[in-house]
């Protein structure tokens, strides 16, 4: 038995994590500010005495310890999932991903150095990459350049655990998230086709041409990755996750929803390739190293959309 | 004429480059909280009519605009030249570099949009790129790999800087800095040695073994790579800027010192190919992309050695 600690636990990942974990015979704390993440989305987790919840915002560095210190051992590890996750709003006012994304992390180091908590497991992102294109992107691409404040700030918290390995802590895992689906979902693509089919029935917008592709990994298939590189040896590993074809389109996964929910409703394109500012248009991802260590999706890009379409369809319609 | 406004105008390399802008014609305002840069470091620049100085936190945004605004014109362009130039202190502590390295950047760029302040230069770091060993570095290698709290920030501050290029900021510049030597030095194994020779006549004690081996660039041919590159059109540019030789070992630094300032010392040297935490050993720095653009430098690694130790033992030492 040892102690995971989850920040962003009551978020989506996070749940879905803290279920994983408990189901190995772990216990679990969940952290979670509840900005967005949310007690509901934690389910039988709430009931489980295996499971507690603090209601902590991990930039307060002093608090953590504090809570940290009154565990009856020291946790093993941190598991990191806690961060701003609209990138939109992030690009509107940089200081929400300062806060939630970087300084989150920032923190978190403080009170593993202040408590010696031996491990961190980090949600990074392919938001890290920037813009590549059509080159296919392996963990030591170059150059890094970010466009949106959310990658930008994902890049400054891998820094600084990258510096926290070298000057006090003893290992850190890195895992630059794919697009990830799933439920308890609280944003994402196929969230929002759901949420505007909700609000106007009959009719789907979607932002830019739904040319944009891209690759999706569904959340069961990202904890078991996760649990496999925390279960290696060596103190910095860092590691792409994702499906191993090239993903889908926008227009796929808006045909998904008309389909499944509303099956008379007319989808209406906007222009471009791209759906916003900082939203990188295509991304072909390179999980030769995750390959390399016995993992492999269960599911594709497509089958992992039509997949979480039918969980979040029932989550959010009811249908 | 236009305003160029310096962060860190006060200090070794913002009084450099602001005298190379002055003798261009330009305005300058130079900006320093003055934690480590010194008036007496402005020399006949306090005296200038086209310089003017403030002293300012650039964390604080809101006091940066206001200062911007009441300007006669909006600046041409921010040269960011302040951080933490104190590696160890800021492993020590983290948050020395979260916020004069980092979060000065954050501040900047949030005037710079409230202002509309077109182009930032911002002094990068070789410390962004970690221990390649022998590896020739060009500045898209990866992967990126800090291993000091400042060289997290520095690269914290490039993806900041890269994310803001495409949200708002019509053009930056990104100056990898080598280690750069001349006066009026504040920091760096010379102004050390200097220090130590002073306070205890006749040793010279080493960190390491000496055999560490970094490339030096003086602070006339680094003013001139930021002139040539900020000289050139486009949005975003990044550079590394250094000699064109593998440099020299700290053996042969300690013992220019040694034969200029005081030749019958003795130095002692430690163990190991490492001076501290986060210091990268050995370094091998690319400035193709450099000479490209029609740059080349004027003094070799041992040449700006033997000239810097000649101005810096003539400050510190008087002989």
């Amino acid at each position: 038995m040892a102690i995971h600690l989850i920040t962003g636990g009551a978020g989506f990942i996070g749940v879905n994590l803290a279920r994983a974990l408990v189901g190995r015979g772990e216990h679990v704390v969940i952290i979670d500010d509840m900005s967005r993440g949310r007690p509901e989305n934690l389910g039988d987790l709430a009931d489980n005495p295996k499971v507690s919840v603090w209601v902590l915002d991990c930039t307060n560095a002093l608090a953590l310890v504090d809570r940290i210190r009154a565990l009856s051992e020291v946790p093993s590890a941190i598991w990191h999932m806690a961060a701003n996750s609209d990138i939109p709003a992030g690009i509107a006012d940089p200081r929400i991903d300062l806060s939630n994304t970087f300084l989150t992390t920032f923190g978190i180091l403080e009170a593993m150095k202040t408590c010696g908590v031996p491990t961190l497991n980090f949600a990074s992102s392919s938001a890290i990459y920037g813009d590549f294109g059509d080159t296919v992107i392996h963990e030591d691409i170059g150059p890094l350049e970010p466009i949106s404040n959310y990658g930008a700030m994902k890049l400054a918290s891998e820094a600084q655990i990258r510096a926290a390995v070298e000057a006090f802590l003893p290992r850190a895992n890195i895992f630059r998230f794919p697009n990830v689906i799933g439920t308890p979902a609280t944003h994402g693509v196929i969230w929002d086709f759901c949420r505007k089919l909700k609000d106007t029935p009959g009719i789907l917008t979607v932002l830019g041409d739904g040319s944009q592709q891209k690759a999706y990994l569904h959340v069961d298939d990202l904890v078991a990755a996760m649990l496999k590189i925390a279960s290696l040896d060596g103190t910095y590993r860092l590691f792409n996750i994702g499906p191993t074809d090239d993903g889908v389109t926008v227009r796929f996964i808006a045909e998904t929803v008309r389909d499944r929910a509303a099956p008379s409703a007319t989808i209406q394109y906007g222009q471009g390739g791209r759906g916003w500012v900082g939203d990188v248009p295509k991304f072909r991802y390179s999980v030769d190293r995750l390959l390399g260590i016995g993992w492999s999706p269960t599911r594709t890009s497509s089958e992992a959309v039509i997949h979480a379409v039918d969980e979040i369809v029932r989550q959010e319609l009811s249908v």
